[in-house]
């Protein structure tokens, strides 16, 4: 039988203690070309070896002058030229000259502003008259006004939107240095545990956590390694977790809750090697969770029902994996939302209870659901839109109360 | 020069008329490996058949009894047999009787409460006398606690998360049947617009939108087929929307600004036979927007402004987009936040303004930065987390006014 967990830490212990023992980093980089590059996290700052625009353009279609003339509306200026799109004008204004222009076009040297045409009225003789005044660099995005040359415009660590690899091409990169993404093994392990494309037979069941870790080992932007089903047997693990530690940066065993396993995959991890930091969190679910390092890499023991290795993956993992991404600065807006308690919670007594929630609106307020099941229940993550958790000691959170809810991705 | 648009539709009457004219859904389904299920959108109702778990079972390590034996905790029970896991034991238990049982592990037939090890005393010969009294059922997840056979456990229109991919494994579904992630045709036009790897000569500038869309496109899990960038000429252009309309569900023409470039996606639109059903909208920025379908397939034509394309594709093609995916039900917590606004803005008195803002948490609160900046400068979208939408006919919104954030992906 598995050893008592006597003195177990919070997550918050556990978390510190792990942190002051391994640094997660990135392995390595690699260049990707920028069609390939969303989502992946730059390893080097960018610096603009140009202006963006590279040119004074106008924002509209109207007529470039030189802003001074503006001052009077009554007289008027002499067209004297036209500006045409990718060319640069091969003319320059003099004093109460004018040359129409697309929006985009490259003002003409001596113009300093763009007036819109709906504010110029046609005269003969190739005149116009404005009918508005317009400042200076009115109408115009000035050269460097978006990036100037030097200016460092994107910092390593960033993970990039859309609109940052626009900002790359636009400034003539057709490939980008980023962080090699990192390889995460997951093995379940249990006697009970059988593939999806096999009958259980009496007391088996099939194998979900493969494809659970699968799932948010991917989303983060890792690459996961499934190893499939080890039987609980300290040497066939101790083979696998060999191979993977070869192959991968970071390896998750979850539980597969038999008698004795969390001893095996803990005995595993020191035959292996390992140094085992945290074996025991004060967290409900996931108590047996296992934190070790080996040779500078992460091994996880996760439990074995399905609702809490998903839980634990959350508390514990998914930082080491931002931080092996070499994700900074993370902004982590819109990954929790406030709402209100639709049943009373707690208190928690002994572990920090996450307690999965489902949301809904009711009158313009948001109200959180509890969702009450076992954790080897994992119906009722998928009835759940994220985690509340419960502090150890405090009070009971009364319905009504007003919670953060971290939200499943 | 483009025609001037003299009758804008609001935003909302803008998508109100598209939606008329055209209602998006999926062009039809295939079957994927679960492993390569993860964000796709199911394609039919899954029903179980078979219970989950498919026996009672064990939440603890402890002893199956029968619970009405615990009734009086002074006399001892017999210890008749132990379960391993991944079997059905082939034993029963009359009444004083308790078998050994692992976490996971099945219920003998007559068992109908586990009692954890911690609360067992071990006695000689083979007996245990329990320190604390367990009800019907307790420690045990039942049979079909999870899912009953015969229940829809989820439906068509899902997009799968993790836990939903795991339910399929653990229902023994090895494939499902997906709706076809719709492609998306990426058109760029402009006679100043140089793709990346070319150095711009004076007046030209290099393409971004190509990068944006792509990026837009794929995080919502569509196809980007990006066809490059076709110079603004009607023959051309018209030669590339019938390739594109070939091979794309949905195409996109973002403009090049030049003078007439609306005018000739417009009239390019015409020709390839298509009906054009909203030609400008007030929106700022974003006035250009053309929404027009052509035998059932929606075109878009997007202003050139990287900014400016980025939003009209939140506003209109996103909810295409995701109606041809056939995501159905989808909850949209998380996809805004609530913050005050660090600056006033507004009031808008014509179009309808989206303001890129970034977030900043300042004493316990978030507030929102307005990034200003011209709809063709990109780095106002690096630096912003999110748009803030400014009602036209309304007040200022005054600093320090709530609003609502909606966050980029």
């Amino acid at each position: 039988m598995p050893r008592e967990f006597t003195h177990l830490l919070t997550p918050e212990e556990a978390r510190a203690l792990f942190q002051k023992a391994f640094t997660p980093r990135p392995r390595g980089t690699e260049t990707v070309p920028l069609l390939e590059a969303f989502d992946r996290v730059l390893a080097a700052d960018i610096v603009a070896d140009m202006d963006l625009p590279p040119f004074d353009r106008s924002t509209v279609d109207g007529y470039a002058i030189r802003a001074a003339d503006a001052g009077s509306l009554e007289e008027p200026l002499t067209v004297v030229g036209e500006v045409h799109m990718g060319e640069l004008p091969s003319f320059s204004l003099g004093p109460r000259e004018a040359a129409r222009i697309p929006t985009g076009g490259a003002l003409p040297p001596g113009a300093d502003a763009v007036v819109m045409q709906e504010h110029v009225r046609l005269l003969e003789g190739g005149r116009i008259r404005l009918t508005r005044a317009v400042g200076a660099w009115e109408n115009v995005i000035r050269r460097g006004e978006d990036v100037q040359r030097g200016e460092t415009v994107l910092r390593a660590g960033t993970r990039l939107r859309p609109q940052e690899v626009a900002l790359l091409a636009g400034l003539g990169r057709t490939e980008v240095q980023v962080y090699l993404a990192p390889r995460v093994a997951v093995i379940v392990t249990g006697d009970e545990i059988v593939p999806p494309d096999q009958v259980p037979r009496p007391g088996q069941i099939r194998d979900m956590n493969t494809y659970s870790l699968t799932g948010l080992i991917r989303g983060l932007g890792a690459v996961p390694q499934p190893y499939g089903i080890v039987v609980d047997e300290m040497d066939v693990l101790l083979d696998v977790l060999r191979q993977a530690s070869r192959t991968s940066d970071l390896i998750l065993v979850s539980g597969g809750s038999s008698v004795g396993t969390r001893d095996v995959v803990a005995e595993a991890f020191t035959a292996l090697g390992a140094t085992i930091v945290v074996h025991g969190v004060s967290i409900k679910p996931g108590k047996p969770t296992i934190l070790a390092i080996q040779e500078g890499k992460p091994l996880v023991g996760l439990p074995g029902h399905p609702v809490s290795a998903m839980v634990v993956f959350d508390v514990f993992v998914r930082e080491l994996l931002e931080g092996m991404l070499g994700i900074a600065r993370r902004k982590g807006f819109g990954k929790e939302v406030r709402a209100r308690l639709a049943r009373s919670l707690g208190p928690a007594k002994e572990r920090e209870e996450h307690v999965r929630v489902a949301l809904e609106e009711r009158g313009g307020e948001i109200w959180a659901v509890p969702i009450i099941g076992k954790s080897g229940v994992i119906t009722t993550m998928v009835k759940a839109d994220g985690i509340v958790v419960v502090p150890v000691g405090g009070a009971v959170l009364a319905e009504g109360t007003e919670v953060d809810v971290r939200l499943f991705d």
